[in-house]
């Protein structure tokens, strides 16, 4: 850590509001911890961070988030390991991703050192919320948004940068039947799919909802220009295994570079398993299910982690995926996740303790 | 009206701040007036909207707005004639369209009357706001954002329906340069493009820092597949003069139905101008740009309401446009803004006094 920075101000909350919360009944995203961590953009430079009792925030009607969806964010989670120690999973990930998300939207790149020791010094100061309970975990999100004033269609001059925590369960409860979207996208070439852009997942809810009125919980995207190629898996992206290979697609400026994705490849070539990177296309997944070699696909991603594909919808077609003893989805989720919580070696070095 | 709706409940300033404003010296959308309109959607439903002093809103850090870009806004702007009567410009197609974005962007929709008299009580209140002096105009700015709590990336249970008014400069000062934009998009074929959403904006600005860099004021938005076709100016629609033939892109689900656009079409076949609708190919302006036939390039939307085009830029060469005695765009802007300000009739029927 640099010298640059100024100390991290810590203003505790006088009671703390943990004892109000059900640790062994936890939605996703839905009850906040004691304490955030603020950070504000003025004057053409970011602040010191720092960490203040969980609060509302006051902003003028005009600031641009409510115009012009000038923000950002990240996911990640703190892990609790059998002895009380604490752990991150690859943060320095996040953190870049962020700025990369921050460049495409035209907001002020974060201090790598306001990101790395203000998330710390938070899920320090709140390390009793992480829950212990298997599935349960401490959701991280670090958002980033435009609080600058004023109607002009254009970046605004002032920002604030947050860390807020979320004790939560599991993401999705039961069986994942998704449909292969042919009418809507999420994103096109040469826009900010890439980003994790506040704008890409509102823009996702209405096609969701159609889906869902099928019986279907999420969406598979597909390329806006043919919707030929299948791209994410709501927001996660997506894995899908033909006979004993283990295939995903490129990142582009449509796909999210996902840690969990990038994380699975990699455990993946450890284990021995063969794996793609490529395109792969809505056909061959079709084709593949009508004969029998498509055996597993899973959405990957911080929330969910892996979340197997029980069913796929394609043209009023619903194509059920077999149940295997010794799923890919069920060794590399475990893989991962013990090295998340501390219960297996980090030969990749990913792992860092707050 | 139907009487299903209960009054509108005002909450008037006990001191204006209109004495501390220089109408002389406006700029567009940075100063606004005494009060607004905010109408709240808890339970399912929207509640009576009411008429308080412009004021700050408190949110919870986990506010959908801030996370998933859920958020959409109009523009439109209130006009007085010599004789102090107050005019709107097509309000009830603000309203239709507005409701259009809701649907895309899964926010319930507003009541027909909530936004209509709340928009009509609003200007009431602070019509001494509205500037007389030419070019400038009290801009008006409905917008609609999720104001429900969570991380899970789901439509939100809340929503805040907002007017803002903010007496206005002209948008742009002097001659506009666009670029042609290659690389970058700002929508995708199923995409939001043509919801006024506010990550649309927000993606915007930086490739338009990128045309700035190089001297353009503005990017002209191709279609995402192959950049063949130009299909907005930055946040107007555009239209191409080639010859005496005036012609704009058909509207899409990648480009915003404009109610300048439609204007100016029906505008110009009541001048019998020749107009043609249809796609527009980057190759062919160019070309007409070559030999002579491009007379006119202009963007029109309610904040500029017609912004010629003094030169494009498209792979590192300039072209300029001619600059003609009796433009289209002059003319067409006389007749718009005549209309508008209650200078001229009005055969279409588009004024609604306040
Ligand atoms: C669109 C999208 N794709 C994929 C992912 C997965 O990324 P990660 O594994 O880094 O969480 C996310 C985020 O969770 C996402 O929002
Ligand atoms: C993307 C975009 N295109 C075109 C327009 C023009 O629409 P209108 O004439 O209704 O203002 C707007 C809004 O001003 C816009 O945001």
């Amino acid at each position: 850590m640099s010298t640059t920075m100024q100390k991290i101000g810590i203003e505790k909350v006088k009671h703390s509001k943990i004892d109000q919360v059900d640790f062994d009944n936890l939605s996703f995203g839905s009850v906040f911890t004691d304490h955030m961590l603020v950070c504000d953009y003025k004057d053409g430079a970011w602040e010191t961070p720092k960490i203040t009792p969980y609060q509302p925030i006051t902003l003028d009607p005009s600031s641009k988030i409510f115009h012009y969806g000038q923000s950002i964010f990240e996911g990640m989670k703190a892990y609790k390991d059998t002895e009380n120690k604490v752990w991150l999973f690859r943060p320095l990930d996040n953190f870049k991703r962020l700025n990369i998300s921050a460049k495409r939207m035209a907001i002020p790149e974060i201090p790598e050192e306001y990101f790395m020791e203000g998330l710390k010094a938070l899920v320090e100061v709140d390390k009793n919320w992480i829950p212990q309970k298997d599935g349960s975990s401490l959701y991280i999100r670090p958002f980033v948004f435009a609080s600058g004033k004023g109607f002009h269609a254009s970046p605004a001059n002032e920002y604030k940068f947050l860390i807020c925590l979320a004790p939560s369960g599991s993401y999705f409860s039961g069986k994942v039947k998704v449909l292969i979207e042919e009418t809507y996208s999420r994103s096109a070439n040469g826009g900010v799919g890439y980003a994790k852009a506040g704008g890409n997942y509102a823009g996702q809810f209405y096609p969701t909802q159609l889906a869902a009125e099928k019986g279907y919980s999420q969406v598979i995207w597909t390329d806006d220009n043919n919707h030929e190629y299948i791209e994410e898996a709501g927001a996660m992206n997506i894995f899908v295994r033909i006979n004993d290979t283990l295939i995903t697609g490129p990142t582009s400026d449509r796909i999210l570079d996902g840690i969990t994705r990038k994380s699975i490849l990699q455990i993946a070539e450890d284990e021995g398993i063969a794996t793609e990177v490529r395109k792969i296309t809505v056909t061959e997944v079709v084709e593949a299910a009508k004969n029998g070699s498509l055996k597993e696909m899973f959405g990957a991603g911080t929330a969910a982690v892996i979340s197997p594909i029980a069913t796929f919808g394609f043209r009023d077609v619903d194509y059920d995926l077999p149940e295997l003893k010794d799923s890919f989805a069920t060794r590399l989720k475990k893989r991962i996740t013990d090295i998340q919580f501390n219960r297996a070696e980090d030969p990749f070095g990913w792992r860092l303790e707050v």
